[in-house]
């Protein structure tokens, strides 16, 4: 059995050479797993806070009494960061109101500005070839894409915006990215982001 | 520039191929992988936590009271983990009583336990042949040794006893694992590990 994304993504570009995902340059390689990297410590449990905050508490919340408590005290503690059932137990309770979220927020924000900088010279992340760099950070923009709040980048990066729209364009994406999602999920995602747009902007602009 | 050990890593091995330090299987190659992931996102934070808890807070409080300020008060927040300089701030002042410490010397024991098990039927941990996955995981093992802890796995794990022989048996084992270190801090680490090992051992213990 293999798992974690990042680890599966390597092995799936060594099984199937038809196809690279991988630059063949070994710097620019280099580059690529910068990315892979960040996207496993830093974006992965940066989603899950903004997620938990911005939509599916509200989805843990209409849970009856017993399933709630059953839910919160679930998972190990050790999951998506070190004290996960701790924390997200937190994010459930206490929404916007979280210590130390909008650090998360702008450290996902911050990975909007890398990409934007990045994109200015080069077509993909990792160079001028589509790469799991690309790969990784997909369900990320996308994310936020489905919360509603495109406007993190259509209106203030347009590099940004174009490989977006150019990933969207990739026969790939609807299937892996889009119809995975349950339509209640998909539902929820896009009315508990609009109206927690407010709280994340103002999480975003630092003022928490 | 190529940062990140992990990064580099990989990085050297491929523009370097007279001597493979990948397994040749993309099965082993995955695996190789997984541990390389979890020494970046797992056991460098978990060290850093034992290693301040344990002996760098003592060398930080020999500071003259400006520069210890002046310490805790550096570092951005996000470093090793995204809160890193309040908690460092907290191993400091706390020393063994900072919240969660417990957390993160059990999650550092426990892959020792991997290793255990992954070396009953093998001789390396990504399979037969030494690799990032052995490299990666030197360090961790290493800087429990410089504390003076290695009765972690010479009373309890003979797997991860004859593989830590093994690789401290190797030429790059000196050079690259003991001489960088300056003769004080090597001294410090042995002095104040010893000094800490009744507080590790009640930790690991699950005594916290």
């Amino acid at each position: 059995m293999i798992v974690e994304s990042t680890v599966i993504n390597e092995y799936l570009d060594e099984v199937f050479p038809e196809v690279s995902l991988k630059p063949n340059d070994p710097q620019a390689r280099a580059t690529m797993r910068v990315w892979t990297k960040a996207v496993d410590e830093v974006l992965h449990p940066a989603c899950a806070e903004v997620t938990f905050s911005s939509c599916l508490r509200h989805r843990v919340k209409r849970l009856p009494p017993k399933e709630y408590e059953k839910f919160l005290a679930s998972t190990p503690s050790l999951s998506i960061t070190p004290q996960w059932r701790e924390r997200r137990r937190e994010l459930v309770t206490l929404g916007f109101d979280a210590p130390g979220l909008g650090e998360q927020y702008r450290l996902y924000d911050s990975y909007l500005d890398k990409m934007e900088n990045t994109l200015a010279h080069q077509s993909w992340l990792a160079g001028d070839t589509f790469s799991l760099a690309d790969i990784a950070m997909t369900p990320y923009v996308n994310r936020l894409d489905m919360l509603g709040w495109s406007q993190m980048w259509e209106q203030l990066r347009p590099q940004v915006t174009a490989w977006f729209k150019r990933i969207k364009a990739r026969t790939a994406f609807e299937p892996a990215l889009l119809n995975w999602c349950p339509p209640d999920l998909t539902a929820d995602l896009l009315t508990f982001g609009r109206q927690s747009w407010p709280s994340a902007e103002r999480l975003l602009a630092g003022k928490d």
